[in-house]
């Protein structure tokens, strides 16, 4: 039970933590990888290939401006490709469409922009279709959710 | 082994057919829903509680304008939830956005304005990785798809 | 006279503050609630349910990002619900566009950007309809804005 | 218990007349006019000045391009004001911009662009509020709403 | 030969002041008012009817968010009205498109957004056909910004 | 008193026609010119530099696209110029910013996308600032067009 | 002295035609290929490898909504990559950003909207730095498109 | 071999200083010019005569706002132009599109947003079509872009 985590640059870590973070509550194994679609094509495409046999399931993919890489990904694999738009240009909307608008039969499950958070948290949810545990621990985390959430708000909020 | 296709108007039933379609040519099993979030918010309820229980692993959802539906099913379900923005309005940006942009912790995997055929594609790779036959169907699936392409232009294109 | 202030996050408690403001100027009672249509929707429905028999008139609902909240929020009570669009992302046009596209028979009465004052004010517009004391208050408020307006630019202004 | 309808041309006609259809079904009197911001301001101010006298609670203003009706009236009434964007330009959202964009103190309750229902409704909610007969209709509407919703959908649909 | 500058709020006039400056430089005569399109209406209609009387030859108008002011401001004279687009939201898309989306048969000279400099040169080109002394001003001002945009990059750049 | 329309292309007439048509009502002499500011640049500077020796005193110049032409004139000639973005792409969204955003000082009076009509009448409300005759035709127009208005709408309108 | 086309389905070739007719008139070999990043990533590979040793000079490619396509050949070719965005969603905005916000080091010469003639002529003048017979052909097209440009306009325009 | 580098205000030389950088790393000359299409339209000209004659071929051309300087250069050259747009508004979606949305037959080779980088590297790219020890480099510079991008990511990254 793996993830890949691949974005393009080190300069993006801190916007992709988010996803490594809920992945490791889960206890779900991941590996990070910094590989870009135009500048080491050749590479990105031997670490896909290397993907399904070691066993990962599900890969996130963060990419700003002209984001290529989640759909590059998602060409070049099965596995379920999740895009996260990282906000580089125009409020990260290049991003955004560069991702979401992928022709048939490639789709990437694309995410809202900077939110890797969110990216994880949809691996979990692909994942717990197949492991039970991880589908006990999200009814779990979403019980914890809601119970913190009241908790938080219960004296309520003054105005 | 079954997905839900959920949208709000039976007007929307030809631009939901794509992702029936390549689920049938899949033999997956799929039932179609139409349940609107603003309209009928307790059946809808009802409906998605019964889902998981009923064994469905994948939800789609499409929907236009201020696109509600896939994130309010996202919120009472741990099922991944597939959103399709329909365009109705604004070249179904306001319904892109609507879906995309889901907050922490909740997501939608969003794909392109209209493509129901990349959702239930989606559902398709999501589902390949629990169940081996609808794997090898779609390794399978890409290679035809990439033979037929090279057949068909393999005549070269007049311009 | 009362009216529901609800938001989805303690982090909005300042952008939502103006509203509560301009409504205790007139004496409106009201009471803020943080809920969020997507992390506990059926605390959401339990409150939503007591608001009208608790004597509620109107609802403000601020949101950002997909803003669903005062969308969900109309479609469970008749109450008329005043949407207030958060800036999160994109300049808040994610959160415009998820509030204002609402499709029929379900309004929500949007206002500005980040604008929650308005939102209040729209309020007590509509509480007018029916509160003599809140219609006087009103036509005295926009009076006193307009002669505030003139003595403070009565001597001009120098450029 | 009167709704005044107002635009700018004759040639909106059609596009506003989902909001009568809807007043009428309510029994809501109503009475439409033409009147333009911009090409009869003084015949607009002075019609204004009637409606509150007339006994009008609510208005209705559809404009289209820099759409400057709905707030012009608001800035002369302290009834609410309900706005339509009319699809006039780039999709209608400039008028949106125009009509929901309004600064404080002086709110447009604006609905969906084209969406002239949503403001008939919009209406109705408000009027609820004051009149007993007009919260039962719409108590009624709403649950025939979803009455007739989950029996045309009874059947399911097939995809 | 005068010129009125006129806009919503003190706290514009930082943003107004290029407008004055070039103005000053030409010798045109100019006085800012602060008046609201919807705060005082009529006080802005009044001034509007003297603004003729009292020789004025040109309108400046600036405004942001819904920016009604220079076009309800057009509506109600014919002098030319050069609007000003200010940025308070979305970059001031909202009064680029609330200024200059002005339906027949009302224009208004709508410049670049936060550029009232242009907005103060629109005018001195407009009085220049009538003035011959800002005329000769004007192709005077037009030979020396290019002297000196010539003298100070005649020592090229380095990059 | 004479008026120049330019614009890029033949196919471009139907959509100035009405600049023209409102000339013509009030009597200004104008005349049409097809010429590119990247087709035929030394043609469109020649014309430019004879506008003002024969009398020209206001340009009016439409363009779509990457809409270059009202600027550049602009740039060579110290009368007024006035901008129609015309919609060939993007909704003319291109245009109207490729117009009106031109920098200082060098300003470009940007109307409505398509509204050539606007464009013609704001080169009359320019010219009524100096040919007293031009100015009492406009205050009779503007009292017509509002009795026409008051006229045709006399009888309301049905919804 | 060889371009080649590349686009992604069959059904662009006539949005593509206009960079071919501009190519043959200029007597410039070209090829059109059917080739997709994300169908057949391989082929589209192989086939850029064999251009450079074919002596293809340069890459004219087209693609619509997320078009990754001119950004995945430029990664994979030193050749100057020239993209057409194609009108297939939102306007051809997804396209366009998807085309011309490529990160260093890896550009994309983007030149209009569906306008593939443009791309041909950009291929033409960067063949005609280095075949002189192109550049005499280019001097004589541009003094042939003024010229005629001037005798279909010599006898004015009637507005 | 050489480029020319052109802008029109000392204000954006360190915007465009990487296109300056990557064409000293290729021991290209370059020069800068600091020129304005609207402020010295004829400076311009004469300088654009004499670029061909002096022997350069390629020229990077940046601007912001209504973005006219590039293609006013590409009107008056048969050299390509590279257009940087610069975000100076709007995110500098109005110069983008200002630049890339020329109508044909004049291209303008547009890059992204702020990136005179790549404008830098194109121009190396078309360069390297006619000189062969700037092919030489350019794979090179490729090699090592890679090898360096795989040495800095080589032990992974932590998230």
């Amino acid at each position: 039970m793996k993830v890949a985590i691949i974005f393009g640059s080190k300069s993006d870590t801190s916007k992709m933590k988010n996803a490594a973070n809920i992945l490791k509550e889960f206890n779900v194994e991941y590996k990070a990888f910094v590989l870009s679609a135009h500048r080491v094509p050749e590479e990105l495409s031997k670490t896909l290939r290397n993907l399904e046999d070691d066993g990962y399931e599900c890969i996130i993919a963060g990419a700003g401006l002209a984001a290529h890489l989640p759909g590059v990904i998602a060409s070049q694999t099965i596995l379920p490709v999740i895009g996260v738009p990282i906000d580089a240009a125009v409020n990260g909307l290049d991003a955004l469409l560069a991702i979401v608008q992928m022709p048939k039969p490639i789709p990437v499950a694309t995410v809202a922009i900077n939110n890797s958070f969110n990216a994880g948290m949809l691996a979990i949810q692909i994942l717990a279709l197949k492991y039970p545990q991880v589908k006990e621990q999200l009814i779990e985390y979403r019980k914890n959710m809601k119970k913190q959430f009241i908790e938080e708000n219960s004296e309520g909020v003054e105005l």
